[in-house]
């Protein structure tokens, strides 16, 4: 690269500080601001940089409304970018996994500022392999779905096709997925997906917080109710949730 | 940790020797002895360690038909690790993601030996991000599903279930495809996908050779063709193609 981009989009990996990539630490060496979320190495950057000579924004604390605080971040992305300074976006999990990183690049070349996109380890992924799952197994998935589960089934904004994600023959990974648990399993049941599928609950994946939970899909819902399973977690519904 | 384990299970990300994860560069660093596939940061290992003090097996090069190879390697893990050194098993992309991760570390625990996984960047997610398409997208999808290519549709050994993949709403990611992108594609066709829903193709994606093709799932195999598109390769299929 000739021209060094004015604002990196990082992700930082599922939460243990060193799951960010060699270049995503490279360039939080050289930022000037960081914008951060709640997710990902936030609370432990400074194991990856000297904080002292940084301008850290902890965007998490936005104290609006969801749009707004978009709007926000994308605003003051625009506004240290333009005033010269190196600047990173640092996200949880990759920042194209259901992380509006996209948005914010689209927003930044509308004001004409370039935005180096750096890949992060996503947490759908990397949550049940600390947990002991690996996403796929030869013999038993030729695939896997990740889902966002913030939209519940059968809700208007709702783009999954749930009848079709039951029968991929895969194992299905489910983020944001906390609150709509009941009804997601309850429609995979009905559209003929066994109550005695494998299932495991992983929250705060790869920190030194994480709890694991090994279920089924029949009794997903309740583990998560009565564990007090809180976001971030990560549900895995699959034969290699049992292996 | 108190015991450090013998084996470390490292995904090294797309190619680029810096989209490994700074927790896999440290053992990199503290290896004895490293086993390493072709893909990942093989041909820059240099960049992440002292390999003069290393012992680096290239088992790309295992000299045996596929099954052989695998149960090679799996004897080379055992056997430098029950020597007393600390080895790492280096694979591209995420271990568990079609790659035979949780093979290896079953058969370390039958011999005994502990094994740590260190989650990767997939390719099927980052290597699009690095050609410019967002797996993900507000507003256009809720999931995505990584898909091996490996055995074409309506092969006996075939674990995914086509006329499901080709509804769920969500973008699809082939990797391993290349050589089944025709009948994959007339597939999905034949399932209810339209031939113009967009489609970008991306070789070697985040090293110096990456060459990326946009198209459509229509026209995806006679790009490929075309371009002569060789492994490793990623397509994917889906509304971000197109963004």
């Amino acid at each position: 690269m000739t021209t060094p981009p004015t604002v990196s989009l990082i992700g930082g990996g599922p939460g243990a500080w060193d799951l960010i990539t060699v270049r995503g630490m490279n360039r939080l060496n050289e930022a000037d601001v960081i914008l951060a979320d709640h997710l990902g190495p936030t609370t432990e950057l400074h194991k990856l940089c000297d904080l002292s000579t940084k301008q850290l924004i902890d965007v998490s604390k936005l104290p609006y409304g969801k749009q707004v605080a978009q709007e926000k971040i994308n605003d003051l992305l625009v506004e240290h970018a333009l005033a010269g300074k190196k600047v990173v976006r640092l996200k949880g999990g990759d920042p194209y996994v259901f992380g509006r990183g996209f948005e914010e690049l689209t927003h930044l070349a509308q004001h004409g500022i370039a935005c180096e996109v750096i890949p992060g380890v996503t947490s759908a992924i990397s949550v049940p392999a600390m947990a002991g799952v690996p996403i796929t197994q030869r013999g038993i998935v030729h695939s896997f779905t990740v889902i966002s589960g913030h939209v519940p089934p059968g809700h208007p904004l709702s783009l999954n096709n749930w009848e079709a994600l039951a029968k991929t023959g895969g194992t299905l990974a489910v983020i944001m997925g906390v609150k709509n648990a009941r009804a997601i399993a309850q429609t995979l049941i009905d559209a003929g997906c066994s109550r005695k599928t494998p299932a495991i609950v992983v929250q705060e994946g790869s920190t030194e917080s994480q709890r694991s939970f090994r279920c089924d899909l029949g009794s997903l819902a309740d583990v998560i109710e009565h564990e007090n399973v809180a976001p971030p977690a990560v549900y895995i519904i699959g034969d290699v949730a049992g292996l």
